[in-house]
């Protein structure tokens, strides 16, 4: 017998189950609670090394992020701005309140650098999947802190029914370079969100050069193929086979490129 | 009974199954059959829906991508340019044969806009997980046409086990603006890379507004997750569950922004 242990393989096998029959989620709803009953609906138990992904738009339904559009008053720059993109004055007015710096705008499209560090269209606000009318239209914000959302819902979960559960809270979001939308981390606890592999060996025993894995946003991408994205209505996934990167975090910013090292970020 | 159908109900179980012990590739292997191989090792019949993905690495090596640096005549323009960045002048060669326009620079990183279309860092050209040695150092070139290389083996699968799958090649890249590797789709056949979902209805029936999906760059992020990175050494993996995006196809380039619709294409 060797005294060196040979590393347990990783596992080979990962499986994203989408919770079907959610119910619509209202402001100050208890989500954990939400969560816990569907996993029982859907003969789902949770175990330790699991990953428990949940939507944006049910956090910030929770969190009590939706707003009616006439209660918000825009500002000489909302307007001005809303003008030449051809959006909602009260939407834009929404969508700067959220951002850092505008990164490109066109007709319909406006792309920020939002105070939380994440680039994306619209601050990442949305009006589909909320209730609607013509006269009292609404738009979803991203949850405030998306981090401590995410850690609230792993330690009630442990709390209630002790399990060792990462939580991992995505989005879909636009690419630079490439059509369509992909689910994208913005927020999560529990989870190593970037693996740090720099010094691992090859198959041929050659040290990998700088290969950081986006573990979390690879996963966000899953559980966002199972959650779907129209009338599906599957906001959670559990994800099985990942508990290999459970652990401390530093959230989703772990995710984000320090403006030094981006090559990207011209505005 | 009603007489309108209800839809099926899309799948909301994903799984995805990295195939352990496989062997090298050399040049001229014959891809499809080591792939075969693999999964009766792997006690896994193919089935139909099955995506297969594979990393794009083995679809290089098998297909004779790999050239010995020493083989390499670097260009003036190269030699500057390899000054420039720090990096071997015949690499860089080698880098600048795959570019249609290089997209940023910095000592040790070229981002190139590819002649596939592709904006990722060094064409793609990877120096890990070959053979290598101080004397003969060798380098990976992304396949000619990922595409066909994918086609190929669907049709050959088809062939021989009589099983429609859907064939992926995925490889991993950078983001701008985010850190860490993703697994992104390199070449595609039999699958609906992009789903346009522009007119469905969201849960409370207000039409989705230019939702499109990159339903291939998910699973291909899927995928690389369980592939891993360094040593782990499963260069394919069996995805299961997605079958609704089995169809036609036109290829990774509905994958690729056109250039009238690119915010971020400044060089």
């Amino acid at each position: 017998m060797s005294s060196v242990q040979t590393p347990a393989p990783k596992p080979s096998r990962l499986e994203i189950i989408g919770l079907s029959d959610m119910p619509f989620v209202n402001p100050g709803d208890d989500l954990t609670g939400i969560i816990l009953d569907a996993l029982k609906l859907n003969n789902l138990e949770l175990v330790n090394g699991d990953i428990v992904v949940i939507a944006q738009k049910i956090i910030s339904k929770a969190e009590g992020r939706c707003f009616s559009l006439n209660d918000v008053v825009p500002s000489p720059e909302a307007i001005e701005l809303a003008e030449e993109v051809d959006k909602d004055p009260r939407l834009v007015e929404l969508i700067l309140s959220e951002t850092r710096f505008i990164a490109r705008k066109r007709p319909g499209l406006i792309i920020v650098e939002s105070k939380t560090g994440l680039v994306h269209a619209n601050a990442g606000i949305d009006q589909s999947n909320i209730e609607q009318s013509d006269t009292e239209p609404q738009a979803l914000l991203l949850p405030v802190d998306a981090d401590r959302s995410a850690e609230t819902i792993r330690l009630e979960i442990k709390k209630l029914i002790q399990v060792d559960a990462g939580v991992i809270i995505n989005d879909s979001m636009g690419r630079a370079w490439r059509r369509g939308t992909v689910g994208h981390t913005i927020g999560c606890s529990g989870v190593i969100a970037v693996s740090n592999q720099i010094g691992d060996l090859d198959l041929n025993g050659r040290v990998l050069q700088g290969t950081e894995v986006a573990l979390a946003d690879e996963i966000a991408a899953a559980a966002s193929f199972v959650m779907g994205q129209a009338d599906e209505g599957r906001p959670v996934a559990i994800v099985r086979g990942a508990s290999h990167m459970i652990g401390g975090s530093d959230g989703f910013k772990s995710l984000l490129r320090e403006d030094n090292t981006d090559l990207f970020k011209d505005w």
